[in-house]
């Protein structure tokens, strides 16, 4: 089954904003098994659209449609659908309640222009959107399927998982997937696959390996594809074979990255954590806090941007810069350790680098980077050399140093 | 002159990756006075690619094409393209003499497979990618252009701005864009719209004002177009207008964001920033030490997530927590004056808020955040009432403390 995604908007033409609707569309779309042949973005541009939708249900089984469904002007994506499924707009009482609720609990009056959300072509059957005024609209065509969705990206996910992904795996009777994440740090992709080659090779047909590299990790992903009702691999049956070969570089499992992994570690041990940023400048610690619940186990950082603040915050000597520099491994040694005891931590992390483009020496170029991680007992630390391109170092020490606190973790 | 955009990668259509080459290359595009009415992602499929680059050269003036330019078997646009325009491929001269030179740059031998991303279809000019191996390539066809890129997107961007758009406007004419954005903080976008209407009229024709909100903040973008050669408006000279309507408003021009504008602002005065922040947990300091030079200004941060930091870190008293809470305007008072005499900077800002979704009370609801910054002589403080969006509310305070800090400034 395949399915074309159109995001219609003039913002995304004109590359105000990324379509980051597509990708979310698109990895879901996948994880349900339907595979994504093309995605196409047009402006708010009646034939246009048109032209595309055309396009889509000829090609496709269904097609998925973002954008122009809001109130103003410029949204012209309703009106269009009405005249090419041939209908006319009609009041839908699901919508219409569903517009009443929201306002209701906002304490706003409905204006005829908010009513006016509830209107949509006799023909399509309204999916209920719990978060929004825009209704989502699925029409039946010659066994195929176009569904409408508000492009505001919180409401087009949550009625893409929760409304129009069920419904199309019950249509279409799509195949069951099942997948599994396994996260691998510290090593090259073109390494680690002639490393585990032959566990590939030993795969079971239904089961595909994806190499997803990122900042310095590769997040290895099984996917198992099974007929709906037959029975299903157990994926975790097949990694002692991977283990075997390549446990010395795996960090976790059943995560999508590793500050997620940190995260649920370190609220599942119920241990804490302090963090020292020098060259990150306080990129690991808000990955780590921008998810929720984050307070049960962070206890805070210090960005230790200048020299001053690493002696005055974190009792690095003033020697030890002195007389191996702000980047070096006793320095790097004095903030993990320094920040662990001062702010009351079970576990820190800490770095410090030269991001670039300037501040490099022979001795040190720019990419130098110290990382460290440590325990009331043990202390590690590691040198790396990135490269000259600032964000990239930023996420790769960042990702090297979740990666050596889970391996420092019991 | 309209340009189709068409993006190569079955990377992209699981949702592996988000398609941020699109909304670079519009961006770009727009920029230079070229309309994007199309963007398509198609797999690494021969047919697939065909029909849509086939589409794009009968629908508009350019198409320009990212992807499957490596040495690998899944990399078909060149073979395509070759077969496509009846052509044969040929060793470039100045496509290999740039891949050896990024060979010998970086001490590897040439292999063949490598050698062989010389190879071009012979009726095409090879545009040097100064930045990598794979070729880009431009094609002439019945008065229309096909530029094939590679994927990579830093040789994309570099060869977007130096070779493919100078060589688009020099062959299509185009119309002179110049541009100018101004900063807004604190207002509604509708409310800025009716507030700045009786200006926004008086604009002359060729010059456009776009709207572009986000996270609390509103981008004013004002475009102005000319055929090339004509005298060109002088942008500056229609603000007065603007400032008489919305001064207390606007925190800046001429940056595309606030963190931006922070980061040449210190700069350009010489002044020094230490941060302290809670809700946000790290935002404010990242965004400021991700642009290269931010060493100059920022002396550091503390990330003071539990009470104990705020205490310890900040001196933060233990009676204003306990008597007022650690989300209250005396906490943020304490945390911000702290901060800036510990780490001995010029100014300060802080966070302390409840970005959920837990952790609310009838008192404070999640999305309750006090933001203070402050001088040598005076603080500000500003209570916010967020939703319960966690990230919304992390982006949000971040912005508004910004803007806080750049009204501070002399």
């Amino acid at each position: 089954m395949n399915v074309t995604i159109i995001n219609i908007g003039d913002e995304l033409l004109i590359g105000q904003v990324v379509n980051t609707n597509a990708s979310t569309m698109s990895h879901l779309l996948t994880e349900a098994g339907m595979a994504v042949t093309r995605t196409v973005v047009v402006g708010d541009n009646y034939k246009d659209i048109w032209v595309t939708v055309d396009e889509a249900l000829r090609e496709s089984d269904a097609a998925l449609v973002t954008g122009g469904l809001g109130p103003t002007k410029d949204d012209i994506t309703k009106k269009l659908l009405c005249e090419y499924f041939d209908s006319e707009l009609v009041e839908s009482e699901v919508a219409l309640a569903n517009v009443k609720r929201i306002f209701d609990s906002r304490g706003y009056e409905l204006t005829p222009v908010n009513r006016a959300q509830a209107l949509v072509p006799k023909c399509c059957e309204v999916l209920n959107n719990d978060l929004g005024t825009a209704p989502c609209m699925w029409f039946n065509t010659d066994g195929k399927v176009l569904v409408s969705l508000p492009g505001v990206p919180f409401e087009m996910e949550w009625l893409m998982r929760n409304r129009v992904i069920p419904k199309l795996q019950e249509t279409f009777k799509t195949d069951v997937i099942i997948k599994k994440n396994i996260l691998v740090q510290g090593i090259g992709e073109s390494f680690l696959s002639d490393l585990i080659e032959p566990w590939e090779l030993s795969l079971p047909e239904n089961i595909k390996l994806a190499y997803l590299p990122v900042a310095g990790m590769v997040k290895l992903r099984l996917t198992a594809r099974f007929p709906n009702g037959t029975n299903q691999n157990n994926l975790n049956s097949l990694l002692p074979g991977l283990y075997k070969l390549a446990s010395q570089h795996i960090v976790g499992e059943d995560c999508e990255t590793l500050d997620e992994l940190v995260h649920k570690t370190l609220i599942a041990k119920g241990k804490t954590l302090a963090t020292a940023e020098s060259c990150t400048g306080g990129n690991i610690a808000r990955l780590l806090t921008a998810q929720a619940g984050a307070s049960a186990y962070f206890r805070g950082g210090v960005i230790a941007y200048s020299n001053e603040v690493k002696e005055c915050t974190l009792g690095v000597k003033h020697e030890t810069i002195a007389d191996h520099g702000a980047v070096s491994e006793e320095t790097v040694r004095e903030m993990v350790e320094g920040v662990r005891e001062r702010l009351g931590a079970d576990y820190a992390i800490a770095t410090t680098g030269i991001a670039g483009p300037g501040g490099g020496t022979p001795e040190k170029p720019v990419g130098t980077v110290w990382v460290a991680v440590c325990s009331k007992d043990k202390t590690v630390t590691q040198l790396m050399h990135y490269g000259d391109r600032r964000q990239q170092t930023i996420d790769r020490t960042t990702n090297q140093a979740y990666s050596m606190l889970m391996k420092l973790l019991p």
